[in-house]
This record gives structure tokens, sequence and C-alpha cells, in this order.
């Protein structure tokens, strides 16, 4: 294998042109059959305009799929469900191993035992120098500060030179929970040159400088002295550090600390199993929650996204676990909606509301900091490296675009790689080497359907047009048997005729049929059209909506 | 009719408790044949996630429909379609004159028209002191600042005293187009005492002061100086005092205007058939601005709110009327994204980062200023009133109550009324006299079709679970004739077993036929249930998901 024929590859599968559902490929080799290494598998959240009934979405790892003896590790930055949260639905399509620092490990395994995949395939990994070999690449984890405990960048050692990924990130010396960011190390393991930093781009819109979770404490802590009732306070709740700010400022403030959902549950447990999470106050249950003055204590809940079913809605709701909010509470979202999720988490709002409930939320970041970094720690990041070249990640296109720009800016060469662009990382400029076919699997129930099935796309159509179900029954001799059976749903019941749809769309099929000659009536293929036409131009007469059909004829024989 | 058995009342059968669909009611008289008044008839839009399919959302007007020949006239405060956009779809059901200002009125006459109703219904009126009487209630207009022009509130007298209706306001002492803010008018026509303030609530939690239209416009001027290609800028097209800030902008960048969308040329023409829209620039047509130099090109267009088939996605998807946007170009967003619309809104930023093109968006405040008064300019109003009792609209219920927790802070009473409130403001203080059956009415195509009647439930579970239609034959002899028949709609082809979805569904549900008894086959309703279930159950345990299921039996006889 002679080294002027192989080649460094980065390709985005997930993550790169979108926010979530990370997964990137490093390889290095001979064209088309590189060694390869997988960083990061996860999710994203389907929304009912796009993927109505979908569970979860995933990358498609098709191309992946096809090279599994290529595989020589997998390896998850940091525990957030858009890096670790596919590994147990696709560990055994790669098989191969997966490295994880040991909080995250810990949530990985997790994740493999309930999807069926062996745990003992997610290995436990130190920090740098430690450095995990995978044919010709040597990969050690660099930890980074995160709103995740042990989120950590990796330093990837290539024939070709270095990369440094840095993960999701921000520059935050106080995190509470987790590493503190530490320029010397950054600044150590690139001092001999890197070839390309694989940057994180979320925040890259953000003018301001990034600030510490430690400033948040003492406003939340006033804010929980202030309150008169009870406090409801809600997080992610894999944002370990914010989880002990708020308890620290809970008992600041006198008041017993309450985990309500089973997320928070979990992430408490496994940030306390790994050692990870010290001096979190003790928590009281519910029942004793019950028992105590409302202005001693405090409910840390899942749910600040909105979502439907976690304990803020319940409690939105008016009850959970026996707890009903009143007068006087106090509710503080110590979180960002992420776009998309406004309406859900406004209708929670409203619900307090009605509770008679105050509710406090971000309030331009008095409450809450980003775990990203903003433009300036970015740049930051980018002077500590001095890479070679950056490309940016995890943002969608506009961020990438930005992120380029903002290298550029300093001289650096850079590119706006999207998800199935492999990017060939050998010489001194990136380029694009190939395209690869990429897109969304969906887990729909149990089963993965593609993006592309078309099976999604009938359930909008059902969805925005309503369903029209026609049977016909046919005998021997071709003859109907019977008129044309209609059923409706989805659909107004009356029409501009006053009559029931129903009935009108009957009337019009039999007259179709009571005329239709022997030949139609004996070719499928002409009466499912013709049904259908007439079905669509009399419900579009009738209500004005041009409608879903699905025609069944039966024949006896 | 003794005095001492009236009432004055305030009924909400929209926009309190939401923002959108504004409809309130007046009413003086015997409890039950009150004369009535209704201030505003709008409309709100639908979203996949409630409303799939569904084409316009309107008040329920069940009650005032069966009060018509009580309802003395119907005002419409100003042209947003979330006070105007019901009165073509509701007129011939109340029936009563319309009286609007003139912009207003041409609005309103439109959509009279396209509906099929009577424009000469809509009555031109002048401000105060111009009053129009209505049985026992006398009204005037008093012109107040908003983002569209000839806003107004309403001055009602009645025999219990005088209401101030705020209508939808900002402070705006220069807003380019329309009437100024005017603190002498509304102090003038409070020095008498005013029962009631109806207040617009919509930026009760923003707690700046409001900044006037005339502040943005050497911004915008400045922005559109320093882009090197074209620009692109979007707003409402209804914020005709913008479109003048974004034209004047323009003409000082030296570039020439193009309207680009149907709702853009619609709102000019309107504002300068009416007269209010003076000096605005000459716009060049979309053919003649492709011959000019891309840096002397403004485009004016729809679409601030990410929606599929305006100008600006239009733009963002490569082509609109021959204009493609390319490197260089610059997006303005001189817009506030509506809650609920961010995914639009980021899919257009996304691509038109795909073209090269840069976005600038509100950027905090820099480009767009609200038309709503914020919580000084709220306080403001309250003070200049001095009413006796503060009733907040045009909010949330969290906007109400918090706004009702101002007027309480500054020592006035008031009272969260949410729709189907009816209030009793005859007293001294707002008493809830009865509650009234309220929803949403949808348009759906051309239907109207009641929020709880379960056709758009059915369509979001057919979206959700997928759809599956089962037919039989059963004979004469109540014996089936050949196996069950299965379809099915937005379900995953292959489940866990590997074999096809349908013939395992089939299979399972000919076994049970096969096996089924004579009573079973006779009863039509236990036959649909068994076989649902069946449906259902090997559904589940084939692809994880219970889909909708419909049974067509059909009986030859």
């Amino acid at each position: 294998m002679s080294k002027g024929s192989d080649r460094l590859i980065y390709l985005p599968l997930g993550g790169a042109g979108e926010i979530g559902m990370n997964a990137y490929v490093y390889g290095y080799g001979k064209p088309g059959s590189e060694r390869l290494i997988v960083v990061d598998l996860g999710v994203t959240f389907p929304d009912m305009d796009t993927t109505p009934g979908v569970d979860l979405i995933l990358p498609d790892i098709t191309w992946l799929k096809e090279r599994r003896a290529q595989i020589d590790g997998i390896f998850i930055t940091h525990a957030h469900e858009d890096h670790v949260g596919a590994i147990g639905h696709y560990w055994d399509q790669l098989g191969a191993p997966v490295y994880a620092r040991p909080f995250t490990a810990n949530i990985a395994k997790r994740k493999m035992v309930e999807n069926g995949q062996p745990e003992g395939a997610v290995n436990v990994v130190g920090v740098y120098p430690e450095v995990i070999k995978c044919g010709p690449l040597s990969v050690s984890y660099l930890p980074i500060s995160h709103s995740i405990p042990e989120s950590a960048g990796l330093l990837i050692d290539t024939p070709e030179g270095r990369i440094l990924h840095s993960g999701d990130f921000k520059i935050d010396l106080t995190p509470g929970v987790g590493d503190p960011f530490d320029p010397e190390l950054w600044a150590e393991v690139s001092k001999d040159g890197v070839k390309a930093l694989v940057c994180d781009s979320t925040n890259v819109f953000s003018d301001a400088p990034g600030r510490s979770e430690m400033t948040i404490g003492p406003a939340i802590a006033q804010m929980m002295k202030d309150a008169s009732g009870m406090v409801v306070a809600t997080t992610f709740a894999s944002n370990i550090a914010r989880l002990k700010t708020l308890a620290l400022a809970a008992v600041e403030a006198d008041r017993s600390v309450v985990l309500l959902g089973r997320a928070m549950r979990r992430m408490v447990e496994a940030a306390t199993e790994v050692g990870i999470l010290k001096g979190f106050p003790p928590v009281v249950s519910p029942e004793d929650a019950l028992q105590m003055p409302r202005e001693n204590v405090m409910l840390l809940v899942t749910g600040s996204q909105g979502e439907r079913r976690a304990a803020s809605a319940q409690l939105a709701n008016g009850n959970y676990m026996g707890i009903k909010l009143k007068e006087g509470d106090t509710f503080l979202f110590s979180s960002k909606t992420i776009p998309g999720n406004e309406r859900g988490v406004i209708r929670i709002m409203n619900q307090l509301s009605e509770l008679g409930v105050d509710v406090i939320d971000d309030d331009g970041g008095k409450y809450h900091v980003s775990g990203h970094a903003n433009k300036p720690d970015i740049e930051a990041l980018h002077e500590i490296v001095k890479p070679q070249m950056v490309i940016p990640m995890h943002g969608e296109h506009r961020h990438l675009r930005e992120h380029v720009k903002l290298a550029n800016k300093h001289g650096r060469t850079g590119i706006v790689a999207v998800n199935g662009m492999m990017i060939d990382l050998s010489g001194n400029t990136p380029t694009v080497a190939e395209y690869i076919e990429t897109g969304r699997t969906y887990l729909d129930g149990t089963a993965k359907i593609g993006q592309f099935d078309g099976i999604v796309r009938d359930r909008i159509r059902m969805a925005l047009n309503g369903h029209v179900i026609i049977t016909l029954i046919v005998d021997e001799n071709d003859e109907p048997l019977g008129d044309p059976w209609v059923e409706l749903n989805g659909l107004a019941e009356v029409g501009g005729s006053g009559a029931a749809l129903v009935d009108v769309i009957e009337q019009d099929l039999s007259q179709f049929i009571n005329r239709a000659n022997a030949k139609t009536l004996r070719d499928d293929v002409k009466l499912e059209k013709e049904l259908k036409t007439i079905a669509r131009r009399t419900t579009q007469g009738e209500i004005g909506k041009k409608p879903e059909v699905m025609v069944i004829v039966s024949r006896l024989s």
C-alpha cells in the first residue's frame, strides 16, 4: 500500500446541514477500501409537519453497512441523544467496538441493552494521552466543556497529519460539573500542527462571548428565595451541571429537592454511578414533599421543550404523582426553546397561567446559558488550534457557511461539507471526493422505513386531504353486484348541496357504474381510475377538497 | 325597560386566551335581550399539529347567530386578517351593517366580494367626533398607531358609562404611514371618566419602551447601501409603513423597487386607492429588474413567515418570475417570526444559504419594530385613560393575567376574561355573568366544520397511526365469500417476521373467519370489532404500531 495513493477522508452522514442526528466518518487508505472510524451515532426528533407518527429519526447508514468490514471503531463524544441515540438501533449492523468515556458509556450501555445489543461492545476509555489504535488511525479523547458531563473532542492522528474533532463544546472554565475547558491541553496537542479542525457551528451567529454555568447560580438562588410557594424548575435532564446548580440554589433557598420524570431520575442515577456528580443534595420523594410547606419544596422536572408526556406537561395539566400546582407557585424554564418546540412550550405556559402559576423563562440569559460556543469562542478555539483547515460541522447550512466565512476571515481555508459530501483532506485544501447518497431512516414503531419510501408521505396526504374508500363487488360475469359503497375518514359529512357527502359520491359512482360498458367493467385499472376521478371531482364540488381515494374492486370468481 | 334591570356586557368570542381570531361583543339591555355590537371578525391560521388540512380557523359564532336580530352593527378596528378575515365568511349569518375606516373598508369589501357578499354592507366611516348610533350604544373611531394604516380604537358610550376599546396599538408618534398616537385625543375622550379600558395585551411581557417605525429607516438604508448584489426584503404586506420605510431606504441606496407576491401588490394598491400611501417611489416590473444591475434592485416580497407558496419561498427554491438569487445577494427579514413559524423561516434561510445569499434578520430590533405596545406603553395608556377597570384582550391567558397584574399594581381593578366569559360591566367591578360555549370553526375547503366534530381528529389519527382497510364479503347464507382483503395506507410494508405486513394481517384474519361460528358471521358489529382487534394486534406485533382500522363488510342479498 503506497502512501501516494492513499487518502484521508471525512464524510458526514448526519449533523452537517442540520442540527441533530450526528454521524461522522473518518477514513484512511486506498480509495474505496479505506479503514474507517465512526464518530457519534445520534438521532433527531420527528415533527407533525414532516414526519407524523414517526418515533425517531436516524441517519441513513447504508454506505457504512456496505463497508462493515472496514470499520475499526465507533467513538461517542458525549451522551446527548443527537450523538448516542442511534447506537442501540444500529450496532448490530456495524459490529465494531464502541468507545466512550465512563458516563457516556453508562448511557450507551443502557441503550444497547434496551435494544437487545451486547453492552460488552461498549468500551470505557480514559482521556488523552490514552490512545485507541484503529488501523492507520489513532484516537484520543480530549476533555472539553459542554452542557453534559465528560464531553470530549477527539484527537485523530493519521498518516496525513493530526485532526482535531471538537465535539460539541463551549469554552467554560467553571462548568460546575464536568471538565473545565483546558486551553493548555488544546494548545499542547496543537503545537506540532493540526491539519484540520472539525468544529461545532451551532452558535456561530451569536456574537456575544459565551458565559459560564457558574454565572447563573446566584440569580437562580435569589429567584427561589423570592418565590413564595412551590418552585418548579425544568431543564434538559442530561444537563447534570444545571441540575446541580438548580439543586444547590434550592438548598440555599431552604427548599428540598424532588426529582420528577423518568429521564431526570435516570440521569442523576447515571451521573452518581460513575462518580461525576458529587455534592448533590439528598432528594425527597413526591409523597414526602406533599407533607412539606410549599415554600420548602423545589421540583426538578423533565419537559423543558413542552413534550406532551413529560412531568412539566402533566403538572400543567393539573396533577403529577399527586402534586398539584396552584396560585403562588413559580415555574422556571432554565432552558432555551429549540426552534419548532415553541407551540408546545407556550401551551404549557398558558396552562400554568390558568392554574395561577407564575412562569419565569430564560429571560435574556439570566437563568440559562448555552452549551455551545458563541462566535468569539469558536474563534478562540481556532486561534488555539491554528489548524491548516477548518471543517464546520454540527450546524444547518447557514451555520456551516458562516463558520467557513469566519475561518476565511482569519486566513484559514474551509469548506461547507454537508451530509453525503465526502471530503478528501489529504492535500493542502479540502476537496470534494465523492457525493454519497444519504438521507434519513425513520424508526416507525419497531420498523425502520426510508425517508423516501412514500409511507410517511401517504400519511401526510391523508391528514391534509382526508380519505375516501370505495368498494365495488363485480360478479363472475363482470357485472356489478350492487352499487359502489363509500366510506369517509377525515372529511366533512355534509357539502354544498346539503346532502350527506357519502350519498352524493355514491350516487355519482353508481351513475357511472350503471352506464359503464362491459370492457370497462372487466378492466380493473380503468375502473379504479374512473371511480377515483369521480370521487375526487364530486368531493371537490361538494366541499372544495380533493381527497385521497382508495378503490377496492372485489371480483367474485 | 327600567334601567335598573339592564346590564352592560362584554363577551369575547375570539382573541381572548389566544392571539388571533379576534371577535368581541358588547351589549346593553335586559339580560338575554341586550342590543349587541360586534367588534372585529378575524381568523387564525391552522397548523399541522392540531389542524392538518384546514384552510382557515374562524371563531364559533353560534351564540351570535342565535341573536342575529339583536345585532346593530359590526365594527372592524383595522385590516389585519385576525380582525377582518372572517367578515366574508360570516356576514350573511349576521346581517348587520359593517363599519370601518376607508382603508379597512377597502380590504373588507374585497373580502365580501370574494365570498359573494354585498360590498354595500360595508360602510365607510370617519373618526371621532363622528358617531355611529347603535341602539343604546354610540360608537366612534379613535385613531391609534399600529403596524397597519388607519388602525383605530373604539369609543363606546353606554348608559352605564364610557368604554374605550384600544384595538391593536402601539404608542408611535412618528409611524411613517397612518395616524400617529395622539395622547391629547385619548386624554380628551377620557377626561370625564372611563368605565372600562379593554386593552391589547400582546407585548405585556416586553419590558423595554416601544420604538417608533422611524427609528429603523437609517439602519435599513445603510444595510442596503452596504450590500453589493441584489437586496430582497420581506415583511407583512399589510405593514404599509414598513413597505414605505423599505422602499425609501432602497431609493436612498440607489435601488429600484420591485413588488413580488400577490398580497404585496394588492396592499400597495389598496393603500394608494384610499390615498394613505403617499410618496411611495415608482416600482419596476420583474422583467425590467432583470435588465438592471443587481446592485440597483430591491425586491419587496411576501412570505416573511416562511409560507410555502409565497414569493420568499419561491425565491429560496431558486426562481420566481425569472429572478434567481445568487452569491453576493442579501435577504432581509424585516419582521419577527411568529411562534410556530420558526421551522418554515429557518428552512428558507438555509435554502438561501445554499444559494450563497446572505441572510439578515431582525437582529435584536435593528431592522424591525413591533406593532404592539410594550409593558411601559400599556401602562402609559392606562395612565392617560385612567379607567375604572381594565379588561385585557388580544392575548393568551398568560398575557391577560400579566396585564391584570399590571392594572392591579396601579390600583385598578381588572379581570382575566377569556373567550366565552361574558362579563357584566354594570357595577364597579367586572363580574362573570355567564359562560358561553365557544370554540373554533374550521373552514375546510369550502365546508365549515366544528372543532369538536371529530373530523380533524380522524385525520390526525391516520397521520400518526396509518390506516388499515379490511373488506370482507359475506354471501346470502352468511358464509364468507373468499378471504378478508387488506389494504394499507401509510404503514411499513414489511414487519418483524420478514413477510409482507398485508399478508400477515390477511392470514390472521382468515384464520379467525374460518373458525368463526354462524352467529358471529351474522353479527356485523361483532365481526367488525373482532377483525379490527386482530388487525391492530397483528400490526402491533409486526411493526409496533396500532393503526386506525376500517372494516367494510359487504353482504350479498
